[in-house]
C-alpha cells in the first residue's frame, strides 16, 4: 500500500509542528492526597518535519499517547514525549496536556468539606539534547479593589478572577503547594460551599485585603521565588463587577 | 442533474426541522438612536421536512437570507421568515439570529461616554396560521448579596452577572427602553468607562441596594409586566465572588 | 445571625427555579467494561421557590451533592434529587450533570485499540408525584452526501458530525448500547486510532453508505423506537467540509 | 480623592503587561470594496508598569480606545498606540483587537453570491524606538486527504479546516489579497451558497487537489513568501472527518 507520507517534499520548506490537536482522553495524574487521581484531558501531540518529508505519521501519535495514558506522573510524560519522538523519526517531539484537577478544601469556619475544580496543563517539547517541561496551573480567586475601598464611604467592589502561573519543572513538586501559596495572595480564597458563619468570615476577610490585579501577580511572584523556580510566568485576569470586562496584571521572571 | 433530496423516503418519519446552523452573515437592525446599527450575528435556519421527502434544499436558505440580511428590523425578521417557508414548499419555518447590539452609555457622575455591548437574539417560527416571535435581551449587571452584607461587619461579596430575558413579541417595541429597565433592577448597572469619583459613587450605589439573583428575576418581571409583554421568561445568573459556581433564578410569565 | 431568604416576600412572584449553575465536580458512574467510570462533570442544581421567600440556601445543594458524588449511577442519581428536594423544603428538584465518558475501541481492521470520548448528560426534575429523567447522549460520527456522490463523477464531500440524543428513562440501560447503534446509522464511525488499511476500509465503507443529516436522524429514530424508549428526540449537526457553517436535523418522538 | 494606583510600590518587580482585556466594542476597519466596514471586536489593552507603581490607571485605556473606534484602519491602530502609551506614561503599550470581517463571494458555477465571514487580529506593541504590527486572518478551507486518496478504491477523506497567517506589517495590504491566496492553496474554498452545479464542481475540484495539512501550510509559506512578507507564520487546523480530532501544521518564516 502506497505511503504518500513518506515520499519526498521538493518544496524546501521544514515544518515546526505537525501532528494531531483536541485529542480527548482519559488520563491518570499524582494527587498528593490519594496518591492517584483519574480525570479527563485535552491532548496536543506534535513532532517537527524535516524539509524533504511530505508528512508525518498521524496514527503513531495516538499509539504512544495510549499506552502512558493511564500513568501520566510528570517523569512519565518525558518518557512518552522522548518514545514518541523516536518512534515518529523526529528530532522534536511536543506534547500538551489539560486537564481538570480536583482537590477538596474544607470551608474555613465550619469546616464543611467540598471538591474545588483547578485546570492544570503540562506542556513539553523534547529533543536530544534534553527537555523544557512547563506546568501551567489555574487557580480562581477573589479580588476587592483598594481603590474603590479607599475612595467609598462603605463596600468596595470585588469579583471572581483567575490567577494562572507557568513553571518551568526542574525537579517534582505538588500541584497542591503551589494552589495554596496562590490562594494565599488573594483578597481571599474560594470555596464550594460556605455556611453563613464561613460566608461571614470570607467577606470581612476580603474587605481587610484589598488586592488590585497587580499586587496579586507580585504577591504570587514572591512566592514562586521563594519556592525556587528557575523560570515561571503569573498573570492574574478579574471579571471587574462594575464593568463587563476584565482586569489584567501579566509578570515573568527573566531568566 | 438527479435531485435526491426530492426523492421519496419510505421510512415514514417527519422531521421537525431540517437547515442550517451556525451561519455567520452581518446584518443591519433598527437603533434608537442612530436609525439603523450594522452588526454580525450567528444565523440558524430551519423547516419542518413532512416524512415522504428525502432532503431539504440547503442553498436556498442562504438565499433568502442573504436578500434581507441587511435590514433585519423585527417585521422585515418576520416576512423573510414567511418568503423562506413559501421557497421551500414547507408548512413551518424557523429562523434564529443572535447579535451583539451596541449603545453608548455616559458614565453616572463624569458623564464620559462609552459604548456598552448587550447580546440580543429575534427567534421566531412562522406557519400558515400566524407566527410566533421571541425577542431574547442580555444585560450584564452587578449583585451585591444582601445576607452577605447583613452578616457581616462591614463588606459585602459582589459580583458581575447577567439578565436574560425572552419576550413575546407582539408589537414593536425599542430594545433600549428593556435594557434600561432591567438596568435598574440590579445592585448596579456595569458601565465600560468609570473616573474615579464614577467608581465611588457606583460602589456606595451598589452597597446601598443589595439584590440576591432571586430579587433581581422578580424586579425584572414587575418591570416586563409593566410594560404590557404577554409573555416573558426572566433568568439571572451571577459569577459568586467567592465561590467558582455561579447563582441562579429563572421565572416566566404563565400565560 | 439573621437568615435573609428564610425572611417573607411580598412582591408575590414564585420562581421555577433556583440554584447553582456550572459547579465543576468529579463523579463516578456506572461502566459496562469497568464497573465504574471516574469522570470530570459540570453541574446544575435547582429547586422552585414558592412566592413567599425571599431566597433560597444555596451551600446546601453543594452538601447534597457532595453525599453523592462518588457514586451517580441512574438510581442513585434520582435518590439525590429526592434528599435534594427534602433538605431546601422545595416541591420540585432540578439536576443536570454533564460529562465526558470514555471507551475503548478498536480500528475495523487492525484491531488496534484506542480510546473515544462521548459527552453524556443525566437531566432530572423530582416531585412528591415522582420524576422525568432524560438521558443524553453525544455521539460524533461522519457523513457522505448523497447528493454530491449522485451528481459528481468521482468524490464526494464528506465531514465529521455529531448526532445528540436524548432519551426518557424508564428502565436501567447501557450507554454503550445506545452509541454501537448510533454508531451504525452513519456513513462511518469515528475512530482515534486509524493505521493505513483501517483508512482504506473506513474511506470505502463511507463512500459506499451516503448518509444525509436527514438520514442520519431518521436512521437512528428507528433505532431507538426498536430499543423501546417511550420518548426520545434525535438531533443530527455536520460540519459540512463545503460550507462555514453546519447542517441540521431534529426528529422526536411524539408520546 | 486618594489616588492609590499612583502610590509607592516596594516589591520591587515590574510588570510587563497591565490593563483591561475582553472588552466588546464596534469599530469601523478599511474595506477593500466598500471602503468602510463596521464591525464588532474584543479587545485587550496593556502597558507595561514600572517596579515603583503600585497599579495603572484602567480608564484611560477606554478613553482613549473609545476615541479611535469609528476608524481603526491599519494606521489609525497604530497612532492610537502611540496616544495610549503617551497618556499613560508607560514605555511599552499593547493592543489586540480580534474581529469577524465579511467579504462577498460568489459561487463558482452560478455566481450565486452570499457572504463569507473572515476573523481577523491585529497585535501591536509600541515603544519609543517603534512598533511591532502583526495582522492574522484565519481562513476556513476544505481539505481532501491524499493518502485516503491514493490507497482507497473510491472516495477519499475530506473536511473543514482552518488556516491561520500571522504577518509582520510592514507596509498597507489588503486582508482580501491574503483570503485569495489562502484560499488557492486548499483542497478547494469554502463557499456559503453552492447550488447543484456548484456543488458538482466543488467536489470533483477537490477531489482533483488532495491536500494535507502539510501540504496546505507549505503552499501558504510559498505565496506569502511571493508577497514578501519579512516575517510570518502559517498554520492549519483540520477537523479530521475520520476521527474526532484534528489534524495540525505549523511552519514560520524565520527572520
Amino acid at each position: 500500500m502506497r505511503d504518500i507520507q513518506n515520499e519526498n517534499d521538493i518544496r524546501n520548506i521544514p515544518l515546526q509542528k505537525v501532528g494531531v490537536k483536541n485529542v480527548k482522553y482519559p488520563i491518570v495524574v499524582l494527587d498528593k492526597v490519594h496518591g492517584k487521581q483519574q480525570t479527563s484531558a485535552t491532548v496536543d501531540l506534535f513532532v517537527n518535519l524535516p524539509h524533504n518529508y511530505k508528512g508525518t505519521h498521524m496514527s503513531r501519535f495516538i499509539e504512544v499517547f495510549h499506552k502512558y495514558h493511564q500513568n501520566l506522573s510528570m517523569t512519565h510524560f518525558l518518557e512518552m514525549l522522548d518514545e514518541m519522538r523516536k518512534k515518529l523519526n523526529a528530532e522534536k517531539s511536543f506534547c500538551s496536556i489539560t486537564f481538570p484537577y480536583f482537590i477538596e478544601k474544607k470551608a474555613p469556619v465550619s469546616e464543611s468539606p467540598a471538591v474545588m475544580q483547578y485546570v492544570c496543563s503540562y506542556e513539553a517539547c523534547s529533543s536530544e539534547d534534553g527537555s523544557d517541561f512547563y506546568v501551567t496551573i489555574e487557580v480562581p480567586i477573589a479580588t476587592l479593589c483598594p481603590c474603590s475601598k479607599a475612595i467609598s464611604e462603605y463596600g468596595a467592589h470585588n469579583q471572581r478572577g483567575l490567577v494562572k502561573v507557568k513553571v518551568l519543572y526542574t525537579e517534582f513538586f505538588w500541584i497542591e503547594d503551589v494552589i495554596s501559596m496562590i490562594e494565599s495572595c488573594a483578597s481571599t480564597p474560594l470555596y464550594s460551599l460556605l455556611k453563613r458563619k464561613d460566608e461571614k468570615y470570607v467577606t470581612e476577610y476580603a474587605y481587610d485585603n484589598p488586592r488590585f490585579v497587580e499586587d496579586v501577580v507580585r504577591e504570587v511572584y514572591l512566592g514562586l521565588d521563594k519556592m525556587n523556580f528557575s523560570y515561571f510566568s503569573v498573570e492574574a485576569e478579574t471579571e471587574e463587577s462594575i464593568h463587563n470586562h476584565n482586569a489584567y496584571a501579566f509578570t515573568e521572571k527573566t531568566r
